[in-house]
């Protein structure tokens, strides 16, 4: 269903990032807090340059992606690993270049755990990443099933744009909630 | 002991940096390859903004840095972590803001290893901190110990200073030696 809002609500664009070192999805959606619609997304591939040069691109093709949309906010997944830190520490490393795009843009940057952007768009914590593919399809009337990193992307925009339905307090809990200092 | 370089010789600019989450250590330093002189050095603190912010500073302050000192290269500390992947995953994100402000800069950027930068001042790879300190000091002929995160910028920067009469080849060899991608 294309998200027919009420015009005198005002609208919200926000742009979602599923950050990677390699493939970095990036949607950017348009929401009142209930309805809401892709203006775009995509994924930023970086695999192919060497290290650390990779790290300019990302920060170099978020940057054109603010300055292109225009978007009010973002927001990022937030990376939990309990595993691997040398994967942890690459990927901190795209991400950190990722936040400072948003952020010499204007951004106010939002962090939700990857458990908060599953519930808010299937309904459970656990979800698969085709059930997130597939909810994300249905939720914003896309013509077709977009790839996982650009899903993920999505999912995170539309997990912001439902939590701005919330009170602020709540909101705040909800989105700190996994935080990890 | 002051340097004494030969006039003749080129002088390069080099910006050394210890990535840190809260404290972020900064060198810059003058040399030939074979004599050095300190031209700055400190910390950028930032443990006491919040985060995400804190990214933006520190990406503002290596900017600012870059700008006032016009460095040619950049050499960053490796970060290879065995133990805490949640350190490595907010230490990455710090990393990822500076390699991106070096990268922005316009320099080109260096890797090395802890290893490397305590054999190449101190003339073991299992230096203590206060050697480190102590070696800096004697030399670039400081009047003052530098605090541990400026003393670990400044190695970094002297052991790229000190590369740089090593032929490429092996110096590339002895760089990225210990880089796990």
């Amino acid at each position: 269903m294309i998200a027919m809002a009420d015009p005198r609500t005002p609208r919200h664009r926000i742009l979602g990032i599923d950050p990677g070192s390699r493939n970095t999805g990036f949607a950017v959606i348009d929401s009142d807090g209930h309805h809401s619609i892709r203006v775009a997304s995509g994924c930023i591939r970086v695999g192919e340059h060497p290290w650390p040069e990779r790290l300019g691109l990302i920060f170099d093709q978020v940057a054109a992606i603010v300055a292109a949309h225009q978007p009010h906010e973002m927001a990022v997944e937030q990376l939990i690993f309990a595993r691997d830190p040398t994967a942890a520490l690459k990927l901190g490393q795209a991400r950190g270049a990722i936040l400072c795009a948003g952020l010499k843009g204007g951004l106010i940057v939002h962090e939700y755990s990857p458990k908060s952007v599953k519930l808010a768009v299937v309904g459970t914590g656990g979800a698969e990443k085709s059930q997130v593919q597939h909810m994300v399809r249905v939720l914003l009337a896309l013509p077709e099933t977009p790839s996982e990193d650009e899903a993920d992307a999505l999912a995170i925009a539309l997990c912001h744009a439902h939590s701005m339905g919330i009170p602020a307090r709540k909101r705040a809990a909800a989105s700190w909630r996994d935080w990890r200092p």
